[in-house]
């Protein structure tokens, strides 16, 4: 079941785009309309085996066609297909994949008459720009990019090939983003970075004239938010992926290949390298280094730079391993406090 | 005092909204120009006691029209009115209700001119689209729903009746709403869920062609943002209130009448049952179900399941009487390390 | 370097705005065309000396012009400038000021044509209305205040003189902002505060009918919301700086020049003093008060009054220097049993 959109696969359609290693049964169903777990899956639905231990749930599934690992032991019952392919996940990502384009496909090239586009824009022919977008004088729009509705793109700012700006997506002036870039409603590139200085009792402003450079395969979650540098740039790296509502401060670089899971904030000047993992909520402090591939646990508070491969947790951080050991014996120190008056008790006795 | 806005309420007008069992005394003002606490109101003001540590300002208080309990023992001073009510603050809310549609009359139905409805899209003639709203094909608003300004409504979306969609608002593609649903400004329902596939060093998009489903009854506060799941739907129970800048994760799903405070993250996956409340920026794992009722504090970090009932706190989260006895012992440790020192002090002299 | 943007300063131009007391050498470069930090800068690019710290790279660095302050003893190299001022950081912020203007001029005066203004919204002359902003009736804008692009202001709402409103900005009907106001994109002003009463198994609304007042000088960033209160009003004072994505729930008023870092979350009805500082990720109860000057840790969970000047850390927060002490404490946990375990051996042997 898939909600209210309607699909429609047949067998041979969907046989072309995962190309299975060998086909067993004949689905009874002409058509596939929807796609749904195992246990959830009824007639003219396909589902799909990923994970071992819902391997028992095949024989009883009601799916017309399952996608199943190439080791896989049973047979469909009457009327169902079963597909063997390598990885049912990534058979299913391509399928998926084809259906995100039947549901989204993308409007002909062209500027919608509502948008607002500045004289001295450059806006390449085969893009796509929505309804009430504004694109102010300098800006370079990429080609075969998608400006969904009601986006910002500021004076010089660059968008590259490839790219898909959600409703509402704000990019600033003189920011820069890559190609096959995917920028979910609400995100909001080259905001100002949180910088004053404490001057007779007031805050005064340190003007933030760098900008922000997105590189090519990133993908950024819905009111997400990337500060301007004070100068030179904020940078997130080639292939990393950030969920939404995370704040990236402001001179923040992110390595390629990073993963930054939703409500994560970094504070300005701080470096992640390559292949990062932050789980939900995590705070980073300013001016430190995350090390290459270190795993950083949820709602963890980074205090200090982290060694390449470290896994961290709790707040402040420490080593994984050390912190769980220490949550257990938290939950003894009644236990401790017990055994400690008892030998204080019998020591005052003797 | 009420901030700028101008109203004007004869007592008359007062007693017909909220039905007094009795009134004592007369206000010497005709007409009521504010809503203030007990001690910060002034003459042409009305105030309330909802809360029974305030009533010794009762008898302090210079407005001139007061909600009070039908148990009251006090009397109106001269020139002041008391309005005795089963409960002053229910009272109240009817009063704030007719203010509020004085201050946010809803135009007009219609569609605003400089808005952009794509041919396909079916607006109920009783509805009211603001200026500058995108509504693209196959979307469908229903009757008296109110969609402000700036709203996006993506391709074949569903909103149903008596709804409003405050600035900004991006409900995305195939996305359904309910029926007096609010959603405040910059919500976004119906974002790409956060998920990859790791394949040869970089992180393969799984593309996320789900829904989100609203149900009815359901508030929403600003800037929150609701992804639509990988398939089948991420889901909010009827009458669920959800604060601000509160991220839900793909397939998840919320029951009904839970309350969600600002700042909270539930990762993919997750199950609330009905009439849970998630207290300010907590964090809740994926994958995971927590049980009708469960009560869950500010910051805490939920890691697993969470029992029908129960109250949990901290992270990781354990039983909340069981958290605070802990956090009273974790101050005393100082005091526990001199006492394990001087034992041993005496265990090597004796 | 400054990341793509063009700037051209000649050193003429830079004297005149830094007003250094001394000046030696001569730059090679008549053109500086970027700002970088010492270590980074090369041929026609100014660095500067803030911090004592990096004093060793000044003679490294390849700057053409440098910022330093009046006791550094070293001289520039050949094709060099030195220019000795004061404060090198307010001296570079005057240069960023300068950059701030020329890379977003403000543009002329005037309603730009695809704005949707209501009759009876007064907007003054010398203010400038982007694009495809919508202002609602009986609305003020103030002089010289720029509303960037796609920005809305709701009916009875009041901005005052030199503001500048990025794109995506909503201030919701009735609430107030004052003169050279900051607002990034995607601020919401004026959403409705989380209030409801549980009757009869649902959670029934509390309208709110309050607003939300800022004042002079206040900077607020990308995607923050502000509640507004449920009678009277929500506040944020003068001078106070708000990072990205806080919420201030209703009722909450902040003191003037406070400091809140991204990620804050401050509930109901709760009073900040003037000159507190919240670090990133803090959450704060609703209904208490943080005294004047208090310091925050990142992360900490406030859950009662803080006494003004107190440094506060953790959650449940502590004074910073115990809840330090109770950390290292805590990291001794795994000793402390082994202590106990041999002090109840030699007990039960002796």
């Amino acid at each position: 079941m898939l909600g209210p959109m309607q699909i429609a696969f047949t067998l041979e359609e969907i046989t072309g785009l995962v190309q299975p290693r060998r086909v067993a049964g004949t689905s009874a169903e002409a058509t596939i309309r929807g796609i749904a777990s195992l246990n959830k899956a009824g007639p003219g639905d396909l589902s799909f085996l990923s994970n071992k231990k819902y391997r028992a749930e095949v024989g009883k599934t009601r799916a017309s066609v399952v996608l199943v690992p190439l080791d896989f032991a049973g047979s469909p019952a009457p009327g169902q297909s079963f597909l063997f392919v390598e990885q049912p996940s990534v058979a299913l990502g391509r399928l998926c994949a084809r259906l995100e384009q039947a549901l989204w496909p993308k409007p002909a090239p062209g500027v919608h008459p509502s948008a607002s586009v500045a004289a001295g824009a450059a806006i390449d022919p085969t893009a796509t720009i929505g309804p009430l977008c504004v694109i102010e004088a300098g800006a370079t729009i990429g080609a075969g990019t998608h400006l969904q509705a009601q986006v910002f793109v500021g004076r010089a700012a660059v968008i590259g090939a490839a790219c898909w700006l959600m409703a509402g997506v704000v990019v600033a002036a003189e920011c820069t983003v890559g190609s096959r870039v995917r920028l979910h409603p609400g995100v909001v590139i080259g905001s100002d970075g949180f910088g004053y200085e404490f001057v007779a009792g007031r805050h005064e402003k340190i003007p933030q004239v760098g900008t922000v450079i997105i590189d090519d395969d990133v993908e950024i979650g819905a009111n997400t938010t990337l500060d301007r540098s004070r100068f030179s740039f904020t940078r997130v790296g080639e292939g990393t992926k950030i969920d939404n509502l995370v704040q990236i401060g402001h001179n923040v670089v992110i390595g390629r290949h990073c993963m930054i899971c939703a409500q994560v904030g970094i504070a300005g000047s701080t470096t992640l390298e390559d292949y990062v993992v932050l789980g939900g909520q995590v705070g980073v402090i300013g001016h430190i280094t995350i090390g290459q591939g270190a795993m950083i646990g949820a709602q963890t508070g980074i205090g200090h730079d982290v060694p390449p491969g470290a896994a961290m947790w709790g707040t402040p951080a420490l080593p994984h391993t050390q912190e769980q050991r220490l949550f257990i014996l938290r939950q003894k120190l009644p236990e401790l406090f017990k055994r400690v008056s008892a030998l204080e008790e019998k020591d005052s006795i003797s």
